[in-house]
């Protein structure tokens, strides 16, 4: 699969990674092109770098992965994303991450699709950390990754990306269920730094 | 322990029996002692049925088990909680449960706390079905219990309650987390009545 990066941060950098990893091609968008080479280095093969624009006009699935602040811009600056397959792991964290900046009415994945029109948005790999991306196995257990959004196409390709990777993906539903997967992110952050469980994820365990 | 319980339907009736089985004893206040009066015939032994005030002069620990809407009023003619554990396990779920009608600045659990002035306010079980109580293992894992709270003291003694049903508690922090614990009811509600997956419960996997 072609899978478009926008942003090459943790979350950008670990997944585009894995899914190279995985034989995908993954083009990474990045306002810094030569921070981007550096992933070259360390991935190795099945990757490119380039533009925002760039990385759009070659996936197929693209990623979005940017700092909050930094996502309208970003999509502004990315092209048309229409037809395209916008998996949405951001989250609309305050700065200082002591809450949300959207209202219960409208969430971040709902905005990202306000931004993006014509994509098939799916939030995803919102409520979980980069570094369990990389090691998702707690013993007999795999971690759990909450997905929503309103194309049953897309979802299903996106759910298979994260099986890719070991995950248990779970359907939460139309997007927007996106606010409780926001929510879902900031509890996980509260647990991760506040209560000193970093190598932790939540599961939905079920009969 | 001697446990009171504010509200006898789902959540209260089957925690409060399995406290009772347990070797706990409990008292249900209801407002309706009739409706009370049969969950001796099934429960048996170590319970007693009275009024909400009773409860809470019999427990230790109070559960309150109230739904949203008539919570406040409960607190208010159940007499003074002060000093007492009062374990929340309400949700302010809109009458459709379509979403909270709280704002994110205070949550329901907050909210409860400045209705029972003195109370040690722990938010618990609030994120997990009635079902699921009384079967909480999955093969080899548990059923995760969410919690909350600013006593620390009291947030012990109600993981205590949690093993003891089998359950695997999880110290989310202080009370101000339990926004959080209410957006993971609507959550699980919405994996439960629209994706089908009422036989399921949340775990924090870690290591």
């Amino acid at each position: 699969m072609n899978i478009g990066i926008i942003g090459t941060g943790h979350m950008g950098g670990t997944l585009g990674g894995l899914w190279a990893q995985k034989g995908n091609k993954v083009f990474f968008g990045s306002r810094d092109v030569r921070k981007a080479a550096g992933l070259i280095r360390v991935i190795g093969e099945n990757i490119a770098v380039g533009s925002y624009a760039e990385a759009v006009k070659f996936g197929d699935v693209i990623l979005l992965a940017t700092p909050w602040w930094a996502t309208k811009e970003a999509l502004e600056s990315a092209g048309s994303l229409h037809g395209k397959i916008l998996i949405d792991c951001t989250n609309p964290l305050k700065k200082d991450y002591s809450g949300l900046t959207t209202t219960p009415e409208l969430s971040g994945g709902e905005e990202v699709a306000q931004w993006a029109p014509g994509a098939k948005v799916v939030k995803a790999f919102n409520s979980i950390s980069f570094a369990i991306l990389k090691s998702p196995n707690f013993g007999q257990q795999n971690a759990g990754m909450f997905y929503c959004g309103d194309d049953a196409e897309a979802k299903s390709i996106v759910a298979g990306l994260a099986r890719e990777l070991g995950l248990d993906p779970v359907d939460c539903g139309p997007l927007k269920t996106a606010g409780m997967l926001e929510w879902l992110c900031l509890l996980w952050l509260q647990l991760a730094f506040k209560q000193d469980l970093p190598n932790s994820a939540f599961k939905l365990l079920r009969r």
